[in-house]
């Protein structure tokens, strides 16, 4: 207890903590005021998914390298997985695919773009292991491609195939899962000389004992959980409100609340002239969501929430991934980064951001945002 | 007036500007004669644009270089502007838009392809300067992404957001042209030495004294303006008569008129070994277009034309452009060319200007050409 | 004879040549056991491309490096442009085109990938000769681009052009055959330094005497073809037995049985860390089907078949096909590999096989496989 109250009085982040009573007081005295249990709920999640962050990164430096790695790897994205089942659970299958897709795009594009413009701000060319970056890009572009596939192929003829979507939703899944821990075994064991140290906590900084870590690990993953629960219930509301789409929730503001954390160490490397870490920090992560996240959601909407969810994707998701992974191949190949290259990633974060706001996906001019996925999800059990 | 004189003599290209004043008789004795006014203001372009790039480079080489490079940076596709302006006040959208759209492929494509070739059939293997030319290609990635993503993501779904359209196409063209300046911050100021000098106005060619140049500026502007004019009214019939589509004019012939000038340049550098230089040209035209010259068209379409024009292409312009820069990435980032990579890029141009003239882009089968872009353009003003 | 006999001896997998005889004894005695018959063709084709690729080898090592590298050249696919005959002339164009779509994705991902996996099971990090296998990427990026450019953009709008296809088609055949030509006097002759030895018949394995080679050629031409005949008869009957799709079939049967004595070559020299050569076998045949198999049918359709065929392929090809080239022009661009990039390769492989196995294209929810290509192929001939 001692450990946590330090760490919140030396990072201000943890002072919005506060707000996680504020959800639960807010729920209780007015459950239908929308817009402030969403703002207040995304508030709360911040801090949360940063505590979340640092109690595991203590239990992976406490449990030596492969298990530590493991657990880095697994739990790294889990702000991101507990948001997502907890909407799986209430239905909202749009709202998932968005959080994967975004939590991709994000990653990628704004997490890579920020690092580069910040680093690029204070150093002039910045260049960074190129091998070791290459191969991650690589993972990534791959990863995605395979997530990705059943949609673009199917693209064309969304009905035709659509008895037998989950069927082949399951059998990826769990491909892409054997593909997962293939390349853990890759990353942490035959090839970790290969890979850059991306764990944000980096010596010198003060990792808590096992059993805080722990308990941490576990109370603040039911808070989050507890906390998501009133996110997702009041996001449709709030979303109309600001105007704002389903799709745009999910793909942005998630995206950049569940990775919050994250980016906050990804900067400070990049400022640090650290880039290897601050890109093995955005690729690990928006490659981890494509080969575990997204599979490990598929198979688990078997047991929870009102029917199985598949991997298809709406077109523009599909054009937005594939997108992002292209311009993260390319800017990372060349091993030099400048500001400008960070600005130019964020222009096209931007403009994708500015289109789901203002475009949303599939309404067929009925105006209202839609939360479900008719055609692909029609599906029968 | 010497100095015209001079360049006249010296440059053969320049003979044909016989045909500025055999637009302007035809257009008076037989302004129903079509393809004759076609031929004719095709041929008295080439020489306009050619004077046009000689004065802006003139200029630019008497004001030193930050301001000269920020003017052949503006100038530099002035032909290509001029002609799109021309369109858009006489509403013709779909031809403004093929322009554009042909010029980053005929610029990165032909240019770049035709550069290889000419390079390539004198000198067994050219190297270039693989850091700025990735740069360069990279920034023509990431800007054509940003031009299109838009079109690309509302693919699926032409009609939902029509009514939305306008205001994200002015949002969207505010932040290219943001990024366009500080990419010209970037590559004028602060990374300035990563970059090849890529101005065709090289050490030893004789520049005109800043009085002619701006003179000549000013005129030729006026000339290839009033030339233009005549340009967009016959073209729409002569199309017709030759079975070319407007998509086809836009995309390819508007295209290497307008750029005939600099793929002199560029040709001459690729001739001469200096790959560096014929990279950059091509590259940085195409990637003025689309940063600068389409959002500088889409906002002056609120105060010219019938009325405004958005940032949506059509489905196979998205295409073309998007095949062309990853293209264009992959054989630039080699750092080495020969003849036969020019070959295949020169194949990929001229499938593309088969296919445009073979295959109108949404014909519905009803046989004429088309000229306005019914689906996105029907927003209310 | 007595070279083919020692060949048989020391190959097992010519031991399956005792299929051939027993699918024409099956074909006489049982015409209507399509399954069957579908097992012993595919049986028997394997041993006899294998075959034929030693002895287009035997022939090309006795004619000299340049005749040579032509005959490889041309007859390298031979198993493939056979088998594509047959179902031309049988009018199964759906087929036709699932095997040159199938052979490029089939070359680049799987050939690729296994060739990783294997020579990285046994090396820890393989280097190969960047330059000359990123050419090759290049040319197989540009080939298929030039081949698929058709399709993408009158992807939107299909009925449109419909009566110019044909013609279309016809054209850019010519101009890929052109192409291909230009890159042989390009890899054979003007660049030749640049390109690894890709010959499977490497220094040290017997050649045969060039009158055995040229009687196999001519008898195991024949009996291939023989054999085709009876596969793409039954290949419709057996493939609805087994639930497969035309589109299966091609893209994923066809292709590994044809290319199953090149892929024996490639696995082999991975094995030996000689990746230069396993990328030429692998990217060399993917391009050669693109820039030559796919043209020569297409001009081919107009004397044999019931009517021409058109270069047109359907959306979800053109993705499969596109990605597959993005992917393998990724993965080569490093110079290097290891064990996971061909685990990764073979994972979009398998998501590409188990979509295409749910998911048929166009099949518009009547539930029966489709062999024909309705909309592109309707034109009158």
């Amino acid at each position: 207890m001692r450990h946590l109250l330090e760490e919140i009085r030396h990072n201000p982040l943890l002072w919005l903590l506060a707000f996680v009573p504020a959800v639960f007081a807010a729920q209780k005295l007015g459950p239908e005021r929308s817009v402030l249990l969403f703002i207040l709920s995304v508030l709360a999640i911040v801090p949360l998914a940063a505590l979340l962050s640092h109690a595991t990164e203590s239990v992976a430096a406490k449990t030596g390298d492969s298990v530590g790695g493991l657990l880095n790897a697994t739990l790294g994205n889990l702000t991101e997985l507990i948001i997502a089942l907890t909407a799986l659970s209430a239905g909202e299958y749009m709202l998932v695919k968005a959080t994967i897709a975004g939590a991709i795009v994000t990653n990628s594009l704004f997490m890579l773009g920020m690092s580069f413009l910040l680093g690029g701000l204070k150093h002039h060319v910045q260049e960074f292991n190129k091998a070791g970056v290459r191969l991650q890009a690589g993972l990534l572009l791959l990863a995605t491609v395979a997530l990705l596939l059943p949609s673009a192929i199917s693209r064309a003829d969304a009905q035709a195939g659509s008895l037998l979507v989950p069927k082949l939703s399951v059998g990826l899944s769990v491909l892409l899962i054997v593909a997962y821990g293939l390349g853990m075994l890759f990353s942490l064991k035959t090839h970790r000389e290969q890979f850059v140290s991306a764990e944000p906590g980096e010596a010198g900084e003060a990792t808590w004992p096992l059993g805080v870590a722990l308990a941490t690990l576990a109370g603040v993953t039911v808070l989050v959980a507890l906390v998501s629960e009133v996110f997702v219930e009041s996001v449709q509301k709030a979303a109309e409100t600001f105007g704002m789409t389903p799709a745009f929730v999910g793909f942005i503001v998630v995206a950049l609340v569940g990775a919050a954390a994250e980016m906050a160490s990804a900067f400070a490397a990049a400022r640090k002239n650290r880039l290897d870490m601050s890109v093995g920090i955005a690729l690990g992560s928006a490659s981890q969501i494509a080969l575990f996240v997204a599979p490990v959601l598929v198979l688990t909407s078997y047991f929870i929430g009102p029917r199985p969810m598949n991997l298809l994707f709406w077109p523009g998701a599909v054009t937005l991934i594939v997108i992002a992974t292209v311009v993260v191949a390319f800017i990372t190949s060349g091993g030099r980064s400048a500001w400008f290259v960070g600005v130019l990633a964020l222009v096209v974060y931007v403009t994708i951001a500015m289109t789901l706001y203002v475009l949303p996906p599939r309404t067929q001019g009925s105006g209202g945002p839609i939360t479900h996925d008719p055609v692909s999800e029609a599906s029968p059990r």
